[in-house]
């Protein structure tokens, strides 16, 4: 693989780009021209975890763009089919990995674009300070594996893997990296949508089960659902979600919902607790929760632009 | 009973006091000394559904105050212990009926004051426009029955349920107000919880059950699990909070919590959906929805002292 195309280029993204730049030709596909000019001219600094300054290719224009042995699409998961299609054509002969929050990325990819996708999660993490720094936090491993409808063959992906870990982090190729997957998507699913309704960033309220009114009961009863859903799906889980929020609820670190939620941004619910609550309804597995969590989320959108016909709040 | 005390004047209790200061001696007992002072000059203008004006006697000092046949605490269920307790010793010879939200508060009165308490609902509604202007909007009946374990007697309920509509507005003596508290404990607890946490007012959504995503579904299954709490707890309902939430999803009116979620004041969550899920865990009967709602609203509560030690919203 050597040449490799980063769409969307967010903290993950531009972490990703960063370091591959470092082994091999990567470019990147970004919306904003200004954003596009900036890496252009500076490239990229990395602080924290890794410290180091590249250089790199970046772009708006699709024509300007060749064909690419890999893409890393990076984008949210709500932007998947806006940031993939205008360059969807440009990775028949390679593939495409997914590295996006929660369940249903890979199949818009595989709708967009003829080729190969890879289904991958990622517990790296960053804050994006400004268009050309990104500091690294969690040197923590992409997980990756073939995505089953498009037949990717294993070598591929254990190609993809190295490449990624020849940049400086950590890829681990699955033979069935839905364990991965679904490990992540029952944590970020549960901590995001708590995240989302309190506004509370993941914090040791979210590991409390001492009183009766203790949100820990929550995200613990979140997760058991899903965990039961999963099982039911037959996807065994690669970690257990409540130890890795246990360690979360130490971080006071504040999740992508909630960002969004306090920006009124639409956020990736579809993707997390909805992507739960649908798989679970079409397969006729109970999940009470995480669909009233999705539903709330949901009403919580619609409230932004909302136009009532109502006097402000009264009794 | 001639004379009576209001305690508390926000849109409930200066709807009941302008009403029964025109057939009885009614007095105020209220917190802020400049309300007290605009009561006994100007009185109260009820506007809406009725319309006239009244004088009455208001006051923040209990030694002011006389021995009364009848009080109605009208304050909110969080305040009910702030509100009676310098007053409390005023009732001994009479009764003392609760129209506050929930469950919760009789049992809370019985404990402050050594008298006949007496178990009401009341689905009037208004909308307080200043300290002595109150608009009269749904003309419903106050729902009144003994609590039980003051062993109050029906006859004087009654009698009270009599003065009441005497004053013009509707009241019920019911022997068991059980299933009358609970109709619209039920309703109230499922649609104040969804607007606190959506931040919608009670709006179409609400009743809206076409998608999988539509907050209908949760709607719908709050109700349904907050009425098999009942029947399982044997309490048999009055009216079915489904069709009560139809008709008041036609009106967009903001409910009480979602004005309290707005200005960040501590809500009656513990009054509404947290006592459907106490007396439901007591009971060791299922109550997952109402539950879930209730230990976000407390965590939403959490979030607004809460000190995180985390850097601003990020990836």
């Amino acid at each position: 693989m050597k040449r490799v195309c980063i769409i969307g280029c967010g903290s993950i993204g531009s972490l990703y780009a960063a370091h591959l730049a470092r082994v091999t030709e990567t470019w990147a596909y970004v919306r904003r021209p200004e954003h596009a000019r900036a890496l252009n001219e500076y490239g990229i600094s990395v602080t924290g975890t890794h410290e180091f300054h590249t250089k790199l290719r970046a772009t708006t224009d699709p024509r300007e763009m060749p064909e690419f042995d890999l893409a890393i699409v990076a984008s949210k998961a709500t932007q998947t089919a806006e940031a993939l299609g205008p360059v969807a054509h440009l990775f028949k002969k390679g593939a495409i990995l997914s590295s996006q929050n929660g369940l249903g990325s890979e199949e818009v990819i595989a709708a967009l674009a003829d080729t190969y996708v890879i289904r991958g999660t990622t517990f790296m993490s960053g804050t994006r300070h400004t268009d050309t720094h990104v500091q690294y936090e969690l040197d923590t491993a992409t997980w990756m594996g073939p995505f089953e409808p498009t037949k990717t063959p294993f070598a591929l992906v254990k190609e993809a893997a190295e490449l990624i870990a020849s940049s400086g982090l950590k890829a681990v190729a699955l033979e069935d990296a839905r364990p991965a997957q679904w490990s992540k998507l029952i944590f970020n699913s549960s901590v995001n949508s708590v995240a989302a309704l309190t506004e509370l960033p993941h914090s040791f309220h979210f590991a409390e089960e001492k009183d009766f009114d203790d949100l820990g009961h929550l995200l613990h009863a979140l997760m058991e659902e899903g965990k039961s859903v999963a099982a039911r799906l037959g996807v065994k889980l690669y970690e257990d979600p409540w130890e890795m929020n246990k360690v979360g609820a130490q971080t006071d670190h504040p999740p992508s919902m909630l960002y969004d939620i306090r920006h009124k941004l639409k956020t990736e619910i579809d993707f997390l607790g909805g992507a739960i609550a649908r798989e679970a309804a079409r397969a006729g597995i109970p999940a009470p929760l995480h669909t009233a969590l999705y539903r709330l989320i949901k009403g919580k959108e619609e409230s932004w632009t909302y136009e009532s016909k109502s006097r402000p709040a009264a009794k």
